[in-house]
C-alpha cells in the first residue's frame, strides 16, 4: 500500500533547516572535536563499525541477555587486533566511540584492559608486567582478566572489603578466602564467562596481622577447558538494568592458594619472609583515578548528544497543532518551552564536552609530570597540591556530568512523547545502559561529597593566605564574597557571578565545619554534619568550573562565525544554570530581583537564537545513523517511514496466535451461568445496567 | 557451604528499628489508607495476588517479552470474575493496588475497562450502551475492546486526528480509512493480539465537511477465529521502555465500513439523513479526564512509596565504613547525606498520597454534582467554575506527581548504590514502567501548561474582583504580594509562603502575558510567548497546592502521635520545597537570605527526625514483600541471603558455555604469528613493553 506523504515531508523540512547555516559545520565540528585528527579518526571508526556485522545495532532491542552476551564475545577478536597495533591514543579515542555506540562491549573489553591491565600498570612491578606480558595479556592470548574488587556488603568502603589473603610462609603463597557470604566478590564484568584471571582485592593477613587491601592476581579457570580453578566458585548475577552485554558475575574463593608473586608488588612489598614495607608516596595513587573520571566526562558529553541529536532532529520534524487557520501544523522545536526543554541541555552538552576536550589535555600533563617527578623534587608539594585539586575536581566533574547525562536523556525521551517509550527510539536501552556511570567508580552523592570536603579544606587554606591551585584559585578572592553584577550579563559578568557564589557556599560549608569543630564533634563527625552544606558547595563549584573551561576554549579560538555561535551557547548555559541555581545568587545577592528577571527573559532570548542553529549544531555532533540507532533522529529526516520499517523488521506477525486458544477464546465464548453467583455485592454489571435504565428516563 | 553472618545480622538490624515505636503503626497505616475498610480490603488483594500462580513476580525480570504477554493475559480470567461481582469502589480500589505490583496487566486491563468501556459510558447513548452490554462488554465474553486514539503523526493534538470516518448515505454507514502512513493508528493497547473491538477516533466527515473527531466502535476481528475483519490490518509495535505484558500495536484501516448506530451518540448526533446535532455543554466533557488523572495522582505516591520501602530498609541494614575505632560500620541511614537523599523523597510521597485521597473524595462529589445537575441549575456557573478549576488543577497535579514519583524511583535506585542497578532489585522494571506516566493522558509539560494558562485567567478573574474557585482563591487576596514570614517556620507561615510566592509568579506569567497582548500579539501566540512563566506558575501553584491538602488533611486529625508525626512529615515536605525552590521565595522576599539558611538547618533537622522514625513510617504503607518484589526491600531484613537465592535461582549455570568453543577459545589460543604485522604504528603492546623497560631502569 502506497501512503501518500503529507507536504513538506519530514525530509524536506529537515533539508530546510540545514540550508544556508550561520557558521561552518565542519569547521564546528573540529572545534567540538579538539582536532581534525580526532574528527577523522572518529569518522573512521564510525565507518568500520557501521560495517563489520558483530556491530549490527537495529536488532539490539529485540534480543535476549544471552544473544546480547554471545554478540558482545563476537567483537572481542576485531578488537583485539586494534589495541595491538594502535598507538594508545588512537585506540582511546576508538574506544570513546565505542563507549556511546554499545556500551556493554565498551564495558565487557574495558574490563580486560581498562580495569586488569591497568591494575597491572599501576600496580605491578616491571617484572610482573613482563610475566603478564609474556602470559599474553596484552593480546588476551592466554589470559583474559577481570577486577574482583566489589563484595556483596561492601562497595564504596574498598578499606572494609572482607575477602582475605593470608600468607602462608611455608609455602609461599597466599590463601585468598571468602569468609561469608556478605564477602562473595559481586558485580564483577566478565567473570560470569570470559575471565581466566582476577584482580581480587582481598586484606592482606601475615601473621594475624591485618596490613589493609592489597590486589592478588588469581587464575578462575583453566585456559584449556575452561572448567572453574580448584576452590573458585563463580555465578552469573543475571539481568541488570543495562549493559546486559557483559557478563557479570559472583566469585567466591574456598581456601584458593596463589604464589606470592602473584601479589601485586610495585607499592607494597611483601619479602619471603612475610616482611611488609609500605610506599613512600601514597597520595600518587590518586592519579589512577584521574583517567577514569576524564573519559566519564567525555563519555557524558558524548551520550547527551547522542540523546540530542535524536531529540532535537525530531523537533523539527514533528509537528503538532496548527496555529490560527494555518492548515500547516507547528514544528514542536518552534514552540519556546520546546526550546526551553531541548536548547539548554545542548549548550550543557557542548559545555562538558568541552570540558573534557581540556581534563584530558590537563590529565595527560598530570600523568607526565608524575612520571617524570623524582621524591627530591623542590617543586614536589605544588605538584601534590595540584594532583590533589584535580583529584577533588574531577570527582565532582564524574558526579555532576554524569548527573547531567542521565538527566538529559531521559528528558530528551520526554520530549518525543510517546515514540521516545519504544524501544527503537532507542532512548530506553540508553538510559539503561547509562545509568550505571552515576554509581561506579564512586557513587556520585559520595564524590560530591569528596569535592566538597577538598573544597573545604581550600578555603581553610585561603584563609590562612595560601596560595591555591588554579582550580579554586578564585578562592584567595575574598572580594568576590560580595560581588554585585555589572548587569552586562557578559561572559565575564557570568564568570563572576560563578566566582562569587562559589565563594560564597564554600565559606558557608567551611565555616559550619569549623563551628562544628568548635561545639565539640571529631574532624569526621563535624564533616558528616556539614554534609547537606558541603553538596552545595560541590556542586556550585563544579558548574562555575564547568563554565570556565568552556569559556576559556571559547575564547581562545579564532573569532569567527564559529566561535560566535560557542559564545552564545556558553552565555545559554552560564545563565541557564545561574536560572537553575538561582536561590544562592539571589541569597549572596549577586544579581537581584529585577537581575534575575533579566536572566530569565535571556535564556528564552537565548533558547531562540540557538534554535535557529539547532540542526547545523546538532549536526556537528558528527555521529552517524548507525551510531545512534533511532529511527527518530534519522539524517536524512525519514522518520516515520524508518520508524515504521524498523517496527514491522522486529515484530512479524507470527503465524499463529501464541495463546487465543488456550486464554482468550475461553474468556470470548464462557457464559455466565457457568459460574454460581457467588453473593450479594453489586457488580460494575449491575451498577452500569443501572445508570443505563437511570439515563433511559432522562 | 554454611557462611557465618557477621553480628548483628541485617534482620537484627531491622528487628532494632521496629522496637518501640513513637506511634502505632497501625493507626498510621488507617490514615494513609483513608479509612481501616480501604487498608483491609488492600490486604485482601495482596493475599490473593501472592497466591495466585499468575500473579508470580519474582522471576518476572526473565521473561521474554513474549512470556510476559502470555502471562499478562492469564491474569484477564481472575480479574473478570472480581469485575462483574464487587462494587465499583472496591474494584477501583483493587486496580489501583494492581497498578503497583503489575503496571502491564493494570494497563491491558484497564485498556478494556478504563479506555473502551470508559469511551462507551461518557459517549454512548443508553440504548447504545445497553447494545454493548447484550454483546458481553462487561465480562469479556464477546467483545474485548481497545482505545484507538493516537496515531503515528498525533498525539497531544487530538483534533488534529487524521483517520477519517465518511459518511455514506446510500449503506448508512461510516467508511473508517486511514489516508497516509501518519494517521496509523500507533500505540495502541491490547491492540496486537487482544481486542476484539476498538473505540476508533477519527475526523467525520459528512458531504465532504469535516465536523470534528468522534468515536466509532469498529470490529477488529472475528471473534470466533480472531482473524482480522477485512480492510484492518494490525501490526506489533513491539518492545517499549516497560510494560511489555501489554501488546501495544498499529491499526491500519482501508475502507473499513461500521453501521451509523456504531457512531457512539451521547453528545454529538447524526441522523439517518446525515444531519449533526452538537452537544450543549461541551465543558462537561472535562468531568471524564479527572477520574483518570486523580488515579494517576495516587498511583504516584504508591509507586513512590513502593521505591522507598525497598530504599529505606536497605538503608537501615546497610553498613558501610566504621567510625573511629568502632569495629561495627554505620547504617547508611545514619549518615545525614542519606538522610537528606531519601527522608524528603518519604514526606513527598506521603504528602501526594494525602493530595490523592482528598483529591478521590473531590472527584466523587464533583461526580455526583455533574450527574444530578440539569442545564437550568441556577448555579451552573459556579458549578462549571469549580470543574474547570479542578480540571486545571489535576493537570498541574498529574504532571508534578508523575515526575516526582520518576525522580524518586530513580534516586532510591541510585542511594542503594551497585545493587540498586541489579533488575531483582526491581528498580529498573519500576521505572521502566512508570516512565511512561509522564507521557500518556498528556505529556506532562503540555499539561503543566494547561494549568499554567488556567492560573492566568484566574489571576484576570481576580484583578476583576471575581471571587474564585477554592484552589486558586489565594489570588483574591493581594496582600500576599508582599508577604513577609513571621519567621517561625511553623505550618501556617509554610502555607502562606506558598500563597505568597504562588501569587507573585503566577502574577508575573499573567503580566507578561498581558503586555505581550498589548505588543499586538495574539492569544496563542501571546500564551505561547510566556509559556516558561506560565510553567512556573504552575509547577509553584501545584506544589503548594499539594502542601496544602496535606496540611488540610493532617489538621483534621485528632491530636495524637500519629499527627503529631505526620505535622513533622508535613513540615518537611514544605521546608523542603521551598528550599528546592528558593530562587522564588528570595526573589519575592517572602523569606530573606539569614531565614533561608534556618529553612535549611529546619530540613537537616527534620530529616534526622523522620530518620528515627524511619522504619516505623516505611512498614505503615503497607506493602507486602511479594509487592515490592525486591530482595534489598525485605520485611524481615535478610537483604543479602534472599538477594543471592534470588540471583541464583534465576540464573542456573549451563551445563554447557554457550560459546567458549567458538569463541573464547580461538582467542585464547591464538598465536600473533598468524596474522602479518600490518603497518608502522606502534601498538599498545610495543608501548607497554618500553614501559617496563624503562621502569626495570628506575
Amino acid at each position: 500500500m502506497a501512503f501518500p506523504r503529507p507536504k513538506p515531508t519530514t525530509m524536506e523540512t529537515l533539508a530546510m533547516e540545514r540550508a544556508n547555516p550561520s557558521f561552518n559545520v565542519r569547521k564546528m565540528s573540529v572545534a567540538m572535536h579538539g582536532s581534525e585528527r580526532a574528527l577523522i579518526l572518529k569518522e573512521k571508526f564510525m565507518a568500520e563499525i557501521a560495517r563489520h556485522p558483530a556491530f549490527k545495532l537495529s536488532d539490539i532491542h529485540d534480543l535476549s541477555k544471552d544473544e546480547l552476551r554471545e554478540r558482545t564475545m563476537e567483537k572481542f577478536a576485531s578488537m583485539v587486533y586494534f589495541v595491538t597495533n594502535e598507538s594508545i591514543e588512537t585506540f582511546q579515542l576508538r574506544m570513546q566511540l565505542i563507549g556511546i555506540a554499545d556500551p556493554s562491549f565498551w564495558t565487557r573489553f574495558g574490563v580486560a584492559y581498562g580495569l586488569f591491565l591497568g591494575a597491572l600498570r599501576s600496580g605491578a612491578t616491571p617484572n610482573q608486567l613482563s610475566y603478564w606480558i609474556d602470559k599474553g595479556v596484552l593480546g588476551l592470548n592466554g589470559v583474559i582478566g577481570c577486577f574482583a574488587m566489589t563484595e556483596l556488603a561492601h562497595g564504596s568502603n574498598v578499606a572494609g572489603l572482607e575477602t582475605t589473603a593470608t600468607f602462608d610462609r611455608g609455602s609461599d603463597e597466599f590463601i585468598i578466602h571468602t569468609p561469608h557470604l556478605g564477602a562473595t566478590k559481586w558485580w564483577i564484568g566478565g567473570a560470569a564467562s570470559t575471565a581466566t584471571h582476577a584482580a581480587v582485592f582481598a586484606q592482606m593477613i601475615i601473621d594475624g596481622k591485618k596490613h589493609g587491601v592489597k590486589t592478588f592476581v588469581t587464575q578462575l579457570r583453566d585456559t584449556k577447558t575452561f572448567t572453574l580453578m580448584p576452590g573458585v566458585n563463580i555465578g552469573d548475577i543475571g539481568k541488570k538494568m543495562g549493559r546486559d552485554g557483559i557478563d557479570n558475575g559472583y566469585i567466591q574463593f574456598t581456601y584458593v592458594r596463589v604464589p606470592r608473586a602473584h601479589m601485586l608488588m610495585k607499592h607494597t612489598q611483601v619479602s619471603r619472609d612475610g616482611v611488609v614495607t609500605d610506599p613512600p608516596l601514597a597520595q600518587l595513587a590518586y592519579g589512577a583515578l584521574l583517567g577514569g573520571r576524564t573519559s566519564m566526562v567525555t563519555d557524558s558529553s558524548n551520550s547527551a548528544k547522542k540523546a540530542l541529536t535524536v531529540a532535537v532532529r525530531y523537533a523539527a520534524v514533528r509537528r503538532q497543532f496548527a496555529s490560527g487557520k494555518n492548515q500547516l501544523e507547528t514544528q514542536i522545536l518552534d514552540y519556546p518551552i520546546h526550546q526551553r526543554r531541548l536548547m539548554p541541555l545542548v549548550a550543557q552538552a557542548i559545555a562538558i564536552g568541552f570540558t573534557g576536550l581540556r581534563l584530558t589535555a590537563m590529565y595527560e600533563d598530570m600523568t607526565q609530570t608524575l612520571d617524570a617527578m623524582e621524591p627530591s623534587d623542590p617543586n614536589l608539594n605544588d605538584i601534590l597540591d595540584k594532583l590533589k585539586e584535580t583529584h577533588a575536581t574531577s570527582a565532582g566533574l564524574k558526579a555532576f556530568s554524569t548527573w547531567a547525562c542521565l538527566d538529559t536523556i531521559d528528558k530528551c525521551r520526554q520530549s518525543c512523547g510517546g515514540h521516545g517509550y519504544s524501544a527503537y527510539s532507542n532512548f530506553p536501552l540508553m538510559y539503561a545502559d547509562f545509568a550505571v556511570q552515576c554509581t561506579w567508580e564512586g557513587d556520585n552523592t559520595i564524590l560530591s561529597l569528596q569535592a566538597g570536603r577538598s573544597l573545604v579544606g581550600a578555603w581553610g587554606g585561603a584563609v590562612k593566605g595560601k596560595k591555591l591551585a588554579p582550580g579554586v584559585a578564585y578562592l584567595n578572592d575574598s572580594s568576590l564574597i560580595s560581588a554585585k553584577s555589572d548587569s552586562s550579563l557578559s561572559l565575564a559578568d557570568i564568570q563572576r557571578a560563578w566566582n562569587c557564589v562559589a565563594y560564597n557556599v564554600i565559606k558557608k560549608a567551611a565555616e559550619e565545619y569549623v563551628a562544628l569543630l568548635k561545639s565539640g564533634k571529631s574532624k569526621d563527625e563535624a564533616m558528616e554534619t556539614c554534609s547537606q552544606s558541603r553538596f552545595i558547595a560541590a556542586k556550585i563549584h563544579t558548574t562555575g568550573y564547568i563554565f570556565r573551561l568552556f569559556k576559556e576554549a571559547v575564547e581562545e579560538m579564532q573569532d569567527n562565525e564559529e566561535s560566535k555561535t560557542l559564545r552564545m551557547i556558553a552565555k545559554l548555559y552560564g545563565l541557564w544554570q545561574i536560572e537553575e541555581q538561582q536561590g544562592y545568587f539571589l541569597k549572596y545577592g549577586y544579581y537581584n530581583a529585577q537581575q534575575m528577571d533579566k536572566v530569565q527573559a535571556s535564556v528564552d532570548a537565548l533558547c531562540a537564537e540557538a534554535r535557529a542553529v539547532a540542526i547545523p549544531l546538532i549536526d556537528s555532533f558528527a555521529l552517524s545513523d548507525h551510531i545512534i540507532n533511532s529511527p527518530l533522529g534519522r539524517w536524512d529526516g525519514s522518520v516515520y517511514e524508518s520508524y515504521f520499517a524498523q517496527v514491522q523488521a522486529a515484530n512479524p506477525l507470527p503465524k499463529e496466535h501464541p495463546y487465543f486458544t488456550r486464554l482468550i477464546k475461553p474468556l470470548l465464548e464462557r457464559t455466565n451461568e457457568d459460574m454460581e453467583d457467588p453473593g450479594t455485592a453489586m457488580g460494575l454489571e449491575d451498577e452500569l445496567r443501572e445508570i443505563a435504565e437511570e439515563r433511559k428516563g432522562e
